[in-house]
C-alpha cells in the first residue's frame, strides 16, 4: 500500500528531475520513502533520486515497485497552484495511483515496471577533485557555453576550477577561484562533456543553493544535490565526451 | 445610424464571446443596443449575445444590421491601452465602421450581413437540472480534462455535480457538492461535449463570478452569463456528443 | 588597440540599432569613440550609428576598423544581467575580441572587415518639414499600421503630421497636432515607406523620448534620435516607396 500527500512544488521538481533523463520511471516505494534510479536512452547519463518519508506531509508504504508515465503526472500537476497540497494513493487491485489537487481526482493507470528499462548499477566511482557551486551560477555558465558550442570542458588548474566551450571560432571561458566556490578540493580533473545533456541536467540542479560536483580525467562527473530542505538527494551521473583536438 | 463609446476591454471580451465560435458576425443594432447570434460552421454550438444601450458610455441608434470580420476588430484592439475607450460610428452611405481610439481612427469596410450565415433559431429548450457556479473554476475543471480526452461528461448524482473525463487509460472527476456550487436544481442530468468546443467556450465564461449550467440527460448544454456588470448576456448552446460505451 | 568598459544595457541597445539592418558590421573605432555606418542587403534603408568614448566607463584605443557578427554579441548579452557592465579589449595579433561579462570570457573572432560590404555613402539631404515626437507614440503607430497594411503614408497637411495605411479594404489614419508633437517645423511632405522597415526601425527608436523625422514630398524619410544620454547618436535614412494609385 501506498499513501502520501506532499507540497505540489515539491512533487513537480522531484519530477522534473527525472523527467530531464527519462520518460518513464520505476519508483521504488518503501515504508521509508520514495527512490528511482534511472539511466537515459543512449546511455549517457544516470539519475538516482531519493525522497525520504520525512519530506512527505503524510506518508504511509510497505514496499512496493510502481511504473509511471513522467509525462502525463506533469501535465496533472499543471492543475496545482501555488501551495497546493497532492494526495497520492495506490489502488493496487486495479494498478492505478488516484492523485488528488484540490477538488480534482485523477485515475491514473500504472505502467507495469517491468516494460521500463530495469536500474541501472550505479557505478562506484572515486572522482578526485571536488568543486561545490551555486547551482544557478552553474546554470549561467552553462548557457553562455550552449550559445557558442555543443560540449564543455570542466577542469581544475592551479586551484581554479573553469568551465570551457569552444565553436568553430569562439570560445567562452569562466574561471572560479577558491573565493567563489562554495568549497573546492582540488585535483587532477579535466573532462569534456555534452551540453546536450548537461544543459537539461542543470535545470532542476540550479534551484538548489549548493550543487557538488565530482570530477576527474576523462571520467564520469558526478553531481549531486539536496532537495526538499534536506528531504531527499538527486544524483547525476554523465559520462564524458571523448577531446578529439 | 450607429454611434457609441464603450469601454476597450469590454469591447474585446464581447468580441471574444463570439470569436471562439465564428469569424465573422452579424450584428443587430436597434436604440436598445446591440445583439448577435450565431452558429458555429459545425453547427454543434451556438451563441446569443447581447449588450445593452447602457453598457455603452454613449449610445445612440436606429435600427440596422452590420457585418463584421471580428478578426480585424480584434486586431485593431490591440492597440487600445488599459482604460482607454473606443468609439465607433458607422457611416452608411460608404458601409465603413469607423473606430476611434487615442489618436488613432480606423475605418473598417463592413460585410454584406447577407454573405454571413444567417441567424440561428435558439431552440426553447426546458433543461431539468442546474447548476451556478464560479467561471474560473469551471475553467480550472475544463483544462484539466483537457490534459487527458477530447471529451467530458457532466452530470448531476446525488446532490453532486460532476465533470469527469476519460482517457485511453486514465480518468479525471471533479465532484462539486451543493456547498462547492453558488446553487444548484438538482435533476435527471448526464451529457457527455466535446472539449473543444467548451474549451473555446469557458474562456469568456472564465471572466465572470457566476456561470448558469442548465443540463439534462443526452441533450445540449446551455451556459449563460452576464456580462458588462449586468449590462449584457452571453448564452452558448452546446450540442451533446454520443456516448460511445 | 581597444580596451573598453560599458553598461552591458547600452551596448545591447546599440546593437539592436545596428541589427534590425544588417548581421555583420564594420565598426570604427578612434580615440573620440565608435562608430557603424552601414546598409541594409536591398539599399532599401541605412543606418548610421555613433558612440563617443564618454558613454564609455573606460574607453582607452587608436585607430582601427574591427568586422563583428552582430547575432553572436548579441547571443553573448544575453548573459549579462541587469546592471552588470560588459569589458570589451581587442586582441589584435589573432584579431579576437575578448569579452568580458561577470566571470565570463568570450573570445569573439572577428570578421575581415573587407568581406562585410563596405559603409555606405550618406546620402546629405535637405528635406523641407521636421516632427519631433515621443518614440513609443510612433511605435504606437507603426504596429496599428501593420495590422492593416505593408506600407504606410507619411505627411504634413495643414499643420497636422499624419501616418496613414489602407489595406484592401481598411484603413487607419493618425493624425497630430503641434500640441501632440514635441515639435514640428511644417512643410512640403508626403511619402509611402515600407512597414517592413519602419517597423524594424523603430524598435529601436521607441525607447527613445524624443525622436526626430525629417521628411519631404517623395523623399527618403530621416529618423534621428539620442542614445547613451546624449553619448551617441542613432540615425536612419529609409527610402521610400512608389505610391501606385
Amino acid at each position: 500500500m501506498f499513501k502520501a500527500t506532499i507540497d505540489a512544488s515539491l512533487l513537480k521538481d522531484s519530477i522534473e528531475i527525472l523527467s530531464v533523463l527519462v520518460d518513464e520511471a520505476r519508483f521504488r516505494i518503501s515504508p521509508d520513502g520514495i527512490s528511482v534510479k534511472a539511466v537515459d536512452p543512449a546511455n549517457v547519463a544516470m539519475v538516482s533520486f531519493n525522497l525520504e518519508s520525512g519530506a512527505f506531509e503524510e506518508f504511509e508504504a510497505t514496499e512496493s515497485e510502481v511504473g509511471m508515465d513522467l509525462t502525463k503526472i506533469n501535465d496533472i500537476m499543471g492543475v496545482a497552484e501555488k501551495n497546493e497540497t497532492v494526495k497520492l494513493e495506490l489502488r493496487e487491485d486495479t494498478q492505478k495511483m488516484e492523485i488528488r489537487i484540490g477538488g480534482f481526482s485523477y485515475t491514473l493507470s500504472l505502467l507495469d515496471p517491468s516494460t521500463i528499462r530495469s536500474e541501472p548499477r550505479i557505478p562506484q566511482l572515486e572522482l578526485p577533485a571536488q568543486v561545490i557551486l551555486n547551482g544557478n551560477e552553474l546554470r549561467k555558465a552553462i548557457k553562455a557555453a550552449e550559445k557558442i558550442s555543443d560540449h564543455i570542458l570542466l577542469g581544475i588548474e592551479d586551484e581554479i576550477f573553469y568551465m570551457e566551450a569552444e565553436g568553430d571560432t569562439d570560445k567562452v571561458r569562466i574561471d572560479m577561484t577558491r573565493d567563489q566556490l562554495i568549497d573546492m578540493k582540488p585535483g587532477d580533473a579535466r573532462s569534456m562533456f555534452s551540453l546536450d545533456y548537461l544543459g537539461d541536467i542543470v535545470k532542476p540542479a540550479s534551484k538548489s543553493n549548493e550543487v557538488e560536483i565530482n570530477i576527474g580525467r576523462d571520467f564520469p562527473i558526478k553531481l549531486n544535490f539536496v532537495i526538499a530542505n534536506g528531504g531527499g538527494t538527486a544524483n547525476y551521473l554523465l559520462a564524458p565526451r571523448i577531446e578529439s583536438d
